[in-house]
C-alpha cells in the first residue's frame, strides 16, 4: 500500500511507509553536543575526543510483545521501558550513558501513533538523562518489537564489573524488590546517578533484571565466591507484599526479576562511611542484605541468623 | 521445558534455554585486543583511549525471517548477512569497523543448530575484518531475527556523509549492480578496504542498500543537488543480465537493491588521478556512471546523451 493511495491522514505503518516513519521520528529526536551526525545517514557519528573517554560500555536489550509487554501496556509505557533497561545495564556499569540506536520491528498494520507513542517515551526518558537517540532501523515483522543498543562511557578501568566480588565483602541492593510485574517494570528508573556514585565504592555490580537469586547467582559465579543472604533483610516492595496467589513476599522479592534495582559489594571496612555517603547523596532505600563468602557456587539464605531455605536456580529466562 | 528433564543431548532453543544458548555462543566469538571485557557482564567494556580514535560511527540493521531471507537459506548466511549489512553502513562512512552486538529473537522450537550457525557465518565474517562480537541478548519471539548493532571508528570529521556532493562531482559506483535476490543478497562483501581507500577521494557516499535509484535519491536530497545518470555506463550483475521476469537489465541494476556496493562522488579535478589509483588498489570494478548537477531534486537518466527515463522514486521500503 502506498501513501499516494489513501485518502486523508494516513494513520498505520503501511500507509505512512518506512522513510515516513524515519521521518516523522527524526524531527523528535533529542541531541546532544557530541553528536557530529545524528539519525539519516549510513551510520551516526559521535565525538569521542576531547571529553576523556577512556573506555566505552556497549548493550543491547530487546522488548518483545507478548514477553516484556502485554497488549494493555501505553506505547509510552512500551518506549520507556526499553530504553530504561538499557540504561539500567548502564547504571550497573558505574558509566554514563550517551548515546542510543533503536530499532523497531512492527506489522504494517501497526497505528502511526502506537510508534509515535513510543517515540515520545523513549524521548522523555532520553531527555531527563541526556541521552541521545542517534538513529536506528524499522522492519516489517510479525509482532511489535523494540531493540535499542546503547553506548556509555567510563574512565580506563573504572567500570563495575560482576566478577570482582571478594570473600567477606557486604552485599547490597538499591530500592525495593519484587511484584514488578504488577506495573512497576514499565516504570523502570534507571540508577544511573546511583550507579556513577558507586563507581567510587561498590566493588562488584549487578542490576537486577531476571530476579534477585537469578543476578545474584550471576554475580558469585562470575566473581568464584558464595554468599549468604539475611532473608529477613530484603527490602520488599509493597506490590510484593499484598499478592495473593501462595506465594511469599520474600519469594516474589527473590524470583521475580524486573527490579532494575542495583546489586552490589563493598568492602566490609567501609561500611559506616559508605551508608552515611549514601544516606547523605539519596533518599532511595540502599539495604545490606548478605555477605560474600569463600563457599564457591553456594548461596545460603539465613533467616534470623539460621538456615532457612536453600536458593532455587530460577528467575526469568528465556525459551524455558 | 527445562535442560534437565530432557533425556539425551538437547537440540532446540527450548530444551538448552536462554543461558545454556548464550554460553555455547561466548566461547566462540572471535575477540579484539580493545575489548576489556566481552560478553557475559551487564555492558561489554572497550577501550578507546590510546588509539586515536575521535570519532565513533553507530549503526544497527534488522534482518528478518520473510523479509531478508527465505526459509531455503542457510543459518551460515543468514548471519554473515545479518553481520554484513551492518559491515556494509560502516564501509559507506570509510570507518574501520570495531565491535558489534547481536540480538536474536527466535521461537523457542528454533534447533540450537541453526543458532550456531548463524554465530559461525557471523563469526567467520567479523574474523576476515577483525571485528569483535562483545555482547548482545536473546529474546524468544514469534520468527526468527538478527539486529546487529556496529561500531566503528574514523579520525574526526573525515567520516564520509551523504550530504555533502557539490555540483559537477563525478559519480561511481563499486562492483556491479542488480538481481542480489538470485542469492547474491545473502553474500554480502562489505567493502571495508575500498571505504577506507576512499576516505581520501569521495566527497559524499552511500552504500546500495535499498537499490541504486532510491539510495541515490537519498544522497541527491541529503546534499541539495540531482544528478545526470548514463544508463549505458551502470555496471550490470550476470544475474540480472540473465532474469526474464520482463523487467530489463538495466531496471534490475537500478531498482533491486541489496547490492552492497559503494556509491559515491569525486571531484571533477581528481578522476583521472583517482582511476589510476583505484586500479592500482583493486581488482574490484569501479564506475563512472554519471554526475552531480545544480537541479536540486532532479535525476535525469540519459541513454547515450539524450533523456531516456524518468527516475521512479522506487526501491525496497518496508512496509510499502
Amino acid at each position: 500500500m502506498n501513501t499516494e493511495s489513501n485518502k486523508g491522514t494516513p494513520s498505520t505503518l503501511s500507509e505512512i511507509g518506512e522513510l515516513g516513519a524515519i521521518d516523522r521520528i527524526i524531527r523528535t529526536l533529542p541531541g546532544r553536543q557530541d553528536v557530529v551526525v545524528g539519525a539519516g545517514d549510513d551510520c551516526a557519528v559521535v565525538q569521542v575526543n576531547g571529553d576523556a573517554i577512556d573506555d566505552m560500555v556497549l548493550t543491547s536489550d530487546p522488548v518483545v510483545a507478548g514477553v516484556h509487554f502485554t497488549a494493555d501496556a501505553t506505547s509510552e509505557s512500551i518506549g520507556h521501558k526499553a530504553l530504561g533497561r538499557v540504561l539500567s545495564d548502564i547504571a550497573a556499569m558505574g558509566a554514563t550513558p550517551r548515546w542510543v540506536l533503536v530499532d523497531i520491528v512492527a506489522p504494517g498494520e501497526t497505528p502511526i501513533d502506537v510508534i509515535d507513542g513510543i517515540y515520545h517515551g523513549m524521548g522523555a526518558l532520553a531527555s531527563e538523562f541526556s541521552v541521545a537517540i542517534v538513529g536506528g532501523d524499522m522492519a516489517e515483522g510479525l509482532s511489535l518489537e523494540i531493540h535499542v543498543f546503547g553506548v556509555g562511557s567510563a574512565p580506563a578501568n573504572k567500570s563495575l564489573l560482576r566478577s570482582t566480588a571478594s570473600t567477606s565483602d557486604l552485599l547490597f541492593v538499591t530500592g525495593k524488590l519484587g511484584g514488578s510485574r504488577l506495573g512497576r517494570h514499565l516504570q523502570v528508573e534507571p540508577r544511573i546517578n546511583e550507579g556513577l556514585f558507586l563507581r567510587d565504592w561498590a566493588s562488584a555490580m549487578i542490576d537486577v533484571s531476571d530476579g534477585l537469586a537469578s543476578d545474584l547467582r550471576h554475580l558469585t559465579d562470575m566473581s568464584g565466591v558464595g554468599c549468604d543472604i539475611d532473608l529477613e533483610n530484603i527490602p520488599i516492595s509493597d506490590a510484593a507484599q499484598g499478592m495473593d496467589d501462595g506465594r511469599s513476599p520474600v519469594e516474589h522479592a527473590l524470583y521475580d526479576g524486573e527490579d532494575f534495582e542495583l546489586l552490589f559489594t563493598i568492602k566490609v571496612e567501609r561500611k559506616q562511611e559508605f551508608i552515611a555517603a549514601w544516606k547523605t547523596a539519596f533518599d532511595l532505600p540502599c539495604t545490606q542484605i548478605g555477605a560474600i563468602t569463600s563457599d564457591r557456587d553456594i548461596i545460603r539464605c539465613l533467616n534470623n541468623g539460621r538456615d532457612a531455605i536453600v536458593l532455587e536456580q530460577r528467575g526469568y529466562t528465556h525459551f524455558n
